[in-house]
């Protein structure tokens, strides 16, 4: 059984197929599978990914080689297979040695690259009949198998709750680092929802506010955002969830028209205060490379006078009031009052929250909050996995 | 003259042109200047952006009005002129007051629109002949005005240079921290660049490094970098920066096809050690709304495989490899050897870095570095200038 001894990674490529044969053509050498696939593979790209000594170093697992420092015309003397490898002797003498399952799994035929697009995480989509994903504040601390089941959650569904974590202040900040460090900003590390008599943003007073992502001031929205309860005896308050991808995707269907005003007409969000005067310009909706929503971005209370064509500001008022009318709809709606020693943790660019109104002379409410990015998120999955 | 009281912003508007007249329409009103400019206004955009205390909350200046609330059908009963302010009378009673000056900055008539456009700031392209733009430590760290030069230079030349820094480790910070807050990573607040012998990245040994931005592997990678010299006794191990928005533009003339596929085609980076594993994306060079450069993604390093349909791969290694050996052309670069004391401080998504080999054997070599957020830079511009 070949192993993957010189993969410039930390993880393992199972043998899905053995290499059955390899010829090479013009350009590239052509490879075919026991199970009968075909895959061409460039001479560039081989020796782009030869993983030898030479090539990678080994402590860091990083390129040394620069494809540039090879001749664009390079070709493949011979291509035989050695011991289950493909190995190729390039003109000018450089050898290559590459695993079976480390090359099926970089193949780019276009079953191949079919198949890695379907094996993708998909969202989950849900509504106001949402189960919600709840995990216990020691397990999520100590078992790296709940540990990862909660970043799945978070990562699929994008709403989650923590239960039985301490009330002291600051103990939020140890569940944040169980993924990775927080992301500052300039409300601090960690902010503490609080209703302040010299509020520097609408989320500071007891105000009710309508649902929104956090920062959207910022090119990069925050990832992952912590709200923690330490003490809410208050009356009202209560915490209010959408799925932002549900409701795009449902508007996507009723109104494809103003689905693409909100992906196609960018929107200036604010934020200031004496000391920061965050802009940026983006639209309310954006799709990824292959079309399916990607983000929401959305505070009503940030948002800029809108600066669109003329001909265009109808058509931008209707999408917009429709979008804010849907998240107002119960059929999206989760609302849970949350209580002491418990924490939300949601994708904060999908999951919109809100917050009924509440009254501070009915009792105290002191909430902490961070962020931590979507690359943390990802990253602390993959070393789960590995 | 009209002053902008009820504006929910802190700049002020001046007064580039008095209001001549107001006309309501079936959906709007037409306001005519006494420059002569006519500028519509939706009554939804109008009653949207009314500045009155009920509608925006004084204390945080962000608004409390959900355009949603308001009749889709609403329209104007009277617009006037009043004291120079542009007075609407709303169906249902409310009145808004809108002071010229906000207005005009405002207007979203097509040469309005393009106006603003004009006069956004733009990035001036450099090449080997650059005239590096250096401050001085204390003029940064006390004056105001300084400060501001140092920034915009960053902004629109992304290369600059300080020197006069105290040579104590962590003394970088305090530069730092004249823009904003650190912007954290795997590698800490503050990195250590020095050659080691358990890297985990080429980074940290005595590698020469090609020309890259760091970071690629992170959906948004850091807006500016800081390199500030502690000690440097070995031998090699020069600075050497491109201007990576100027080599696009030069791609984009002498090889459109090539340019093309770099905007198009995305690649993914990689950066992984025994704790973490960063995976992003994206196309080497990223577009804005209008067409223009925006961003360069680029470590040869931290590359994957591409991973591009078949017929795309060979135009994609002909594009990679012409990119990269325009990276290494002396029409491009600025070479120059880092004293301690100084610091470099660019634009990690525009200026391309790399750092000659250097022998550790001849002497001590000890740089720190750290990423400050381009959100940062901008609002702290736009505070200073207010």
């Amino acid at each position: 059984m070949p192993t993957a001894a010189a993969v410039a990674d930390f993880r393992t490529y199972p043998l899905i197929s053995e290499l059955a044969d390899a010829r090479v053509l013009d350009d590239q050498i052509r490879v075919q599978w026991a199970d009968g696939r075909l895959s061409p593979f460039h001479h560039q790209w081989l020796r782009d990914n030869c993983p030898c000594a030479e090539c990678v170093y080994s402590v860091t697992r990083e390129q040394v080689l620069e494809i540039v420092d090879v001749d664009a015309h390079l070709s493949a003397v011979s291509a035989c297979l050695d011991d289950g490898f493909l190995q190729v002797e390039w003109s000018g003498g450089h050898l290559s040695r590459y695993a079976p399952g480390w090359l099926r799994a970089h193949a780019y035929d276009d079953q191949s690259r079919a198949e890695r697009r379907a094996a993708k995480p998909r969202s989950e989509l849900w509504d106001q009949r949402f189960t919600l994903p709840v995990f216990d504040y020691a397990a999520v601390m100590e078992d790296p198998k709940v540990l990862l089941q909660w970043l799945l959650a978070l990562r699929d569904s994008g709403l989650t709750q923590i239960r039985g974590v301490p009330t002291e202040p600051g103990s939020l900040a140890r569940v944040a680092q169980r993924i990775a460090f927080i992301r500052e900003s300039n409300f601090g590390v960690l902010f503490n929802v609080q209703s302040k008599a010299d509020a520097d943003s609408n989320a500071y007073t007891a105000f009710n506010l309508p649902l929104h992502s956090d920062l959207p001031t910022r090119e990069l929205q925050p990832g992952l955002q912590f709200l923690h309860c330490l003490v809410n005896d208050a009356t009202g308050g209560e915490s209010i969830f959408v799925d932002g991808f549900a409701i795009a995707a449902a508007l996507r269907t009723e109104d494809p028209e103003a689905f693409r005003a909100l992906c196609e007409i960018p929107v200036e969000f604010r934020n200031k205060d004496r000391h920061s005067d965050y802009r940026r310009l983006a639209p309310i909706i954006a799709l990824d490379a292959l079309g399916d929503v990607a983000e929401i971005r959305m505070a009503n209370f940030l948002r800029g006078p809108f600066e669109a064509p003329v001909e265009q500001m109808p058509l931008l008022y209707r999408a917009y009031r429709r979008f804010i009318a849907m998240t107002r709809e119960a059929r999206f709606r989760v609302v849970q009052r949350l209580n002491p020693g418990e924490l939300w943790c949601f994708d904060n660019r999908r999951t919109l929250h809100a917050r009924n109104a509440f009254d501070p002379a009915s009792g105290a409410r002191h909430f902490q909050g961070c962020y931590v990015d979507r690359d943390e998120l990802l990253s602390r999955i993959l070393v789960l996995q590995r």
